[in-house]
């Protein structure tokens, strides 16, 4: 009998990386790409169609929602707001704890993507990388947000269909994922995860510093190149 | 003290239209239209705008998605796909009762949409104009589905936003829908149903069928001009 198939959300970063592996274990993948306008979006791709070519993928479905970019209120799409630097960890003050690089909704249209396509491909799961302790204080990288997510696909899709969303990450620590990765035989060193974008990776924005905590933590080699 | 914004989801038919006039008596208008490769896109974009001019709306966003498109799966974006005529209502069998025209998920895409926009300018309703009973089935036109995408915008944005959708005619049939429309003075003149497109509207589609009924059923005569 054929493999069920799952989509998996690709960004190209290390988390959706292992997230690809933890679901290669059980699935056939197809593999979905958004370009929302992000800063970085041409080494993500890249990174996306190495992770595919890695896992043999032959269904991938890359798409551009550039209205985010044109609704703007971050600093991943809006170019007059900086991409902070030192910031890994979010403020605790009274005011908002999410960060300006928080993209508004945006996994809401991510997961919508992957639904119409789940709901054309007879997919039955999607795989999202998202990480609910590391991401910030993103409020759609929360648990309680992929649940209600799993409701409104209930509500909203045709009766016979039976689609999931699974985020393996969910619980997992930065230096976990690592680990994780590790075990599984993971293709870190095809990833990028960098919010500024050049040939190597900064080192130095939010993202870059979690993703050298995670590595340092787990005492594993980031096997990427960093500026410097 | 400035009247609080709500966004209106306005495709240019007629069940925006009124709802636009229902949430007119309460809010400052921003209208929010999706092309999602709809084969009539043109002529609902001209209805929107024609509308939008009506109620002197000055923030207006046009989105396109033409990714739902390139998924397909829809008589309304694949043009391999014919539209049906004479379906206006579900056929009764053990198949799934969801018409050829639905579109997976659309009004997910939609409404995540709308909440990028509502966390970016600050308003606190989205207003759409979903009817349940009317709705050919649609899964994602039911309350069920817009009572979980609630919990989902509660769960997937920042804490100290407050945004709803609001579905003023959800519970409404069609014709008491053009009775409402007449009563608040909303231009149905300027609306546009129809899923074949052209000058006129074809008046044998499942959309116009529905229109044609409703209005025959509130007997008011429909101001727009059919074919034939």
């Amino acid at each position: 009998m054929d493999q069920e198939v799952a989509i998996v959300l690709v960004s190209g970063g290390m988390d959706s990386c292992v997230t690809a592996a933890i679901a290669a274990q059980s699935y056939c993948l197809a593999f979905l790409h958004v370009n929302y306008g992000q800063r970085t979006e041409a080494r993500e791709l890249e990174a996306f169609n190495r992770i595919a070519d890695h896992y043999r993928v032959e269904q991938r479905l890359v798409v551009s929602i550039e209205h985010l970019k044109a609704i703007g209120g971050s600093a991943l799409t809006d170019k007059s707001i900086p991409v902070p630097e030192h910031n890994a960890l979010p403020a605790s003050s009274m005011q908002s704890p999410i960060p300006s690089t928080y993209v508004p909704f945006r996994n809401a249209h991510l997961l919508s993507i992957a639904v119409s396509w789940a709901e054309v491909i007879d997919a039955r799961k999607i795989f999202i990388g998202a990480v609910e302790e590391d991401s910030s204080g993103y409020p759609d990288c929360r648990e309680v947000f992929y649940e209600a997510f799993n409701r409104v696909i209930e509500t909203g899709t045709k009766p016979e269909t039976r689609i999931e969303i699974v985020t393996p990450l969910i619980h997992l620590t930065k230096p976990a994922i690592v680990r994780k990765g590790v075990e599984l035989q993971a293709p870190l060193k095809l990833t990028w995860s960098c919010y500024q974008g050049s040939e190597k990776a900064c080192g130095r924005c939010e993202s870059c510093l979690l993703r050298l905590k995670g590595f340092r933590e787990a005492g594993v080699p980031d096997p990427i190149p960093y500026e410097s």
